[in-house]
C-alpha cells in the first residue's frame, strides 16, 4: 500500500506531517509513504526523527498553497507546491491508493474534483468529518463543506457515499443515516429537504431513518448526517466550537477558587478524558468521499498524531471494497 | 402596558405560563395581562397560586394548537385556540402591546406574518433567539427558523431588526453585526452569501464586522449575526445540544468513581453556576422582529421562570423605541 502524504499547508507543518508519516510507518507495516514538499527541510526532518529506514520517498515540491490563494489560480499557477504536486502523482500512478493533506481545503476540493477521477455517478465529491457521540460511538457528516449550492439527488448520493465509507472503514453494520433537518416532520424544511426525504426514503442502499435536528447530532441515536455544505459546516464547527469554549470555560472558572482548584485535582484523570474525548483531532480527518482514489483532509492544526491517524484513515479507505460498493448503490437508483 | 400570554401549547403548560404570568406582575407595577386559553383551568391555577390582584384578565379559548397540526390549517380552522384568539386580540386592540406564546413555532409565524401587520418594508418577520457568550455577554441570532428561503435583501433586514432589538432591550451600544458564513474571507460561501456581504458592507444603519464561523458564536467577538432560518436554526440547536450533551456526559462521568464525587463535591457552586450558565431558559424566548407588535416565543420547555423572562422581554420590546428606529434604517436603503 502506497499513500501520499502533502507535507505543507498545515499550521505544523512540514514537522506534524513529516512525524505523522513516521508514526503511521510504524503500525502498519505493508505501508510506504511519499513525502511531496521542500527536499531539503523534509530530509532535515526526517534526521531529527532518526528514520532510516526505506520506505519514504520524498518527491521535491517547492511551493505551498496557502489560505490565501483562490483555489482555482492555486490549481493553475502553483504545479510546483506539495499539494497539486501529491494530486498529480495520485492520479497518474496506479500503485498509489490515496493521499493525505492538511491543506488549504477550497485548493484541495478543486484539485481532487478537478484532476482525480470522480466515481461514475458522482457529480461532485463531498466532506465527511466524524465525531464522538455521548454513547461511545462516532457520527459522520457528509458533506460538511465541498458543497454549498446542492440538488436532492446529491443528497442521497452523500447518503450512499457516507454509507459504504462507515460500513467499511468503521464497520458500522447498517448505518443509520438522517437528513439534517430544521425540525423531525417528514414535511420540514425548504424545497431541497423536502424533495429530498422521499428519495432517501425509496433508496434502498440505505438504512434511512428520517430527519433529525442539529441539537440530536451527539445523541448517538444517529451513524451518518447528510446535508447541504453550508449547514454541514455550521453544524460540525458549531459543535467542534462549543466543546471548546465550555472546556476552556471551565479551566477558567477551576483556576478562581482553590476550593475548586482542590476539587479538579481530584477529578484530574477524569478531566484529562474529557479533553481526550472532545479533541476532534482523535476521529481523524475530513475524509473527501466520491473520487476513485482516497483523499483524506487533515484539519489545519493537526499535530504529528493526528496526521498519523489521518494516514490510518487513508490506509484502511483504500484497504476496503468501498468504492465498488458504492458503484454497486449507485447503479440501483 | 398590557400584554397577552397564550396559556397553552407549551410542554409544561398551562401552570408554567399562568405561574409565569404572575412573577411578571410582581416586577412590573405598571403591566397588566391578559391570558388566553381554558377559563376554568386558569383560574384554578390562578387560585392554587393564591393569586387574588386585578391585573390580570382571562379570555376564554377551549382549543389548543399543538406540533401536529399544520400551521395554515392551525390559523383557519383552531380560532377558538389560545394562540390564535391572542394574536387576533394583539391585532385589533390599540392598547395591547405584545404577546407570549410557548405554543407550536410553525403556527406563530404563519398566524403572525398573516394576522398581525408587517413593519413597512420588511417582508417577513425574524425570529431572534440569544445566547450567552463566554465574555458574560450575549449574542443573538436573526433568523433562526422563522425563513428558510430568503435573499440578500432579507439579511440586510435581519441585520437592521437584530440592531435595533439588541440596541434598544439590552443596551447593546453598537452591536457588531457578522454573517454567518463558512469561512471568514469576504469572496466565501454560495451566491447568496457572496451578494449579500456587500450590501451588508454598504448598510449605513449597521456596524457589519464581516464573516463568522460557527465555531467563533460563543467567543464574544459578535453581537449578532445573521443568517437564513435553516442554518441558523442548526447553529442555535447544536450549539444548545452540544451544550447539554456535555454537562450530561460531565454529571454521568461524575457518577462513575467515588474520588470524582468528592472533587465534585468541592465543585458544587462551580457546576451549578456552569448549568445555569448554560440553561437557555435564562436568555429569553425567540423574539419574532418585523411585526408591528411585540411577540416572544418561547421554548416549548419553558417553566414559570422562563415564561415571566418571555413577558419581561416582551414588556422592554414594547416600551422602547425599537420600531421607530428599524423604520428609519429601512427608509434609508
Amino acid at each position: 500500500m502506497k499513500i501520499i502524504v502533502d507535507c505543507f499547508g498545515g499550521d505544523k507543518s512540514p514537522s506534524a506531517n513529516v512525524e505523522g508519516a513516521v508514526l503511521a510507518l510504524k503500525e502498519h507495516s505493508d505501508l510506504s509513504l511519499i513525502l511531496t514538499g521542500d527536499e531539503n527541510v523534509i530530509k532535515t526532518e526526517l534526521d531529527r526523527l532518526g528514520y532510516t529506514g526505506d520506505r519514504i520517498e520524498i518527491v521535491h515540491a517547492p511551493e505551498v498553497i496557502t489560505g490565501e490563494d483562490k483555489p482555482t489560480d492555486a490549481i493553475r499557477l502553483k504545479r510546483e507546491s506539495s499539494m497539486i504536486k501529491a494530486i498529480a502523482m495520485l492520479r497518474k500512478e496506479p500503485d498509489i491508493a490515496g493521499m493525505v493533506s492538511t491543506g488549504a481545503t477550497g485548493a484541495l476540493i478543486a484539485a481532487a474534483t478537478l484532476r482525480i477521477g470522480r466515481i461514475r455517478g458522482i457529480r461532485r465529491p463531498a466532506f465527511c468529518p466524524l465525531l464522538p457521540t455521548m454513547d461511545g460511538g462516532i457520527v459522520g457528516i457528509c458533506d460538511s463543506g465541498a458543497n454549498v449550492d446542492i440538488t436532492p439527488e446529491m443528497l442521497v448520493h452523500q447518503a450512499i457515499l457516507g454509507t459504504a465509507y462507515l460500513r467499511n472503514v468503521y464497520n458500522v453494520k447498517d448505518p443509520r443515516v438522517a437528513l439534517l433537518n430544521i425540525g423531525v416532520e417528514s414535511e420540514k424544511g425548504d424545497d431541497l429537504r423536502k424533495t429530498a426525504y422521499p428519495m432517501l426514503e425509496a433508496c434502498g442502499a440505505i438504512n434511512f431513518v428520517g430527519n433529525m435536528e442539529s441539537r440530536d447530532l451527539l445523541s448517538g441515536k444517529y451513524d451518518l448526517v447528510v446535508c447541504d455544505g453550508f449547514s454541514g459546516n455550521v453544524l460540525v464547527k458549531s459543535t467542534e466550537g462549543t466543546a471548546l469554549e465550555l472546556l476552556k470555560k471551565l479551566k477558567k472558572d477551576i483556576y478562581s477558587k482553590t476550593i475548586y482548584k482542590l476539587g479538579a485535582l481530584l477529578m484530574k484523570k477524569m478531566f484529562m478524558e474529557e479533553k481526550e474525548f472532545m479533541n476532534y483531532h482523535n476521529y481523524g480527518g475530513s475524509v473527501l468521499l466520491g473520487c476513485e482514489k482516497t483523499v483524506v483532509k487533515g484539519h489545519g492544526s493537526s499535530d504529528a498524531r493526528a496526521v498519523k491517524i489521518c494516514i490510518d484513515q487513508a490506509y484502511r479507505m483504500s484497504a476496503g471494497a468501498m468504492n465498488a460498493e458504492i458503484e454497486a448503490a449507485l447503479q440501483q437508483l
